[in-house]
C-alpha cells in the first residue's frame, strides 16, 4: 500500500511519500509545495490544489494521511493554515482517494512512542524507519513522512499496535 | 457588473447574484449550498466547489464578494467555515474571476450606514436596495446579497461613496 502523507499549509506544503507491505515501509519520495507570501490566497489555493493533483497523479497513492489542525497561537495564521488544508483535501476527494487526518500528538505517540516526544527524537525516528541516510529537509517534508509512516502504523498493516486509536477518516 | 456574494460556511454557504449599472442594483438570484452535517468533510468541500463552480457557470459573475473570516468564539467551527471558505475562493479562481473581501464590519457600514448596526437593519436596507417585497430567506442568503452590495458600493459604482474602504482583492 502506498500512502501519500500531507503537512498542511499554506506557505509551504509538506508532502511524504511511502511504501508499506506488511512491516517493511519503503520511502518513496518527500518534499514541499510552496507558495509565495506576495502571491494572492485565491492563486495560492489553486496552485497547492494543482500541485497535490499533480503529486497523485505521479505516484498514485491508495490512501492520503493528513495532520489535523490546532490553532494555538496565531489565529490568523490559523485561517490560512486551513484555507490550505482544504485545497489539499479538495485534490485528494477529486482523486477519489481515502483521506485519514492525525492530531500532531497522535504521529508523535506513533512515530516515537509517546505524545511528549520532542520534534528531533521524532526526524530521527522517521529517519531511522525509513532507513534513510539523513533526516529528511526540509521540517515540514519530514513531518509530511511521520504522518504518513503514522497512518501505517494505524492502517493496518505489520507496523501497527504502536498507536491503538481508531483512525478518523477526513 | 454582476456580482456574486457568498457568506462563507460548511454546512450552509449563502450565495446572490446582483446587477449593477451605475447607481441601480437590480437582484438576480439568491439561495445557499448544503452539505450534510453527517457526511465526510472531504464529500462536503468538493460538493461546495462544484456547486459555487456550478453557479458561476449558470451567472456568470465579473466579480465575486466574499465575506472575510473572524474567529471569536468557536475554533473549531471556525476551522471548518475556513475549509469551506477555501473550496468557493477555488472555484472562484479556477473560473478566472476577480475576488474580493470584506469584513462582516464593512458590509454593516456600507448597507445601513454605519458598523453597529443591528442585523434586521442591514436585512431591511438589503430588501429595500434591491426593491424585493420581503426580506430573502435563509439569513445566509440575505447575507450573502448584503456582500454583494457592499462590494457594488466599493466597485466604483454610482453607490460608491457610502464605505470609503479601498476593497480588498482575495
Amino acid at each position: 500500500m502506498r500512502i501519500l502523507g500531507i503537512d498542511p499549509g499554506i506557505a509551504t506544503v509538506g508532502f511524504g511519500v511511502i511504501d508499506v507491505s506488511g512491516a517493511k515501509t519503503a520511502h518513496i519520495a518527500h518534499g514541499v509545495i510552496e507558495t509565495p507570501a506576495g502571491e494572492r490566497l485565491s492563486l495560492r489555493l489553486y496552485n497547492i490544489n494543482k500541485d497535490v493533483s499533480e503529486l497523485i497523479r505521479i505516484y498514485r497513492p491508495d490512501e492520503i494521511a493528513v495532520e489535523e489542525l490546532f490553532f494555538n497561537t496565531n489565529l490568523t495564521t490559523g485561517i490560512s493554515v486551513a484555507h490550505g488544508r482544504s485545497a489539499a483535501i479538495l485534490a485528494g476527494e477529486a482523486a477519489g482517494i481515502p483521506m485519514y487526518e492525525y492530531t500532531p500528538l497522535e504521529v508523535k505517540k506513533a512515530i516515537a512512542g509517546y505524545g511528549r516526544a520532542e520534534k528531533p527524537q521524532v526526524m530521527e525516528m522517521t529517519r531511522r524507519l525509513l532507513a534513510l541516510a539523513a533526516v529528511p529537509r526540509p521540517d515540514d517534508a519530514a513531518d509530511a513522512l511521520a504522518i504518513a509512516l503514522c497512518h501505517a502504523r494505524h492502517a493496518g498493516s505489520g507496523l501497527a499496535g504502536l498507536g491503538a486509536q481508531v483512525r478518523k477518516t477526513i
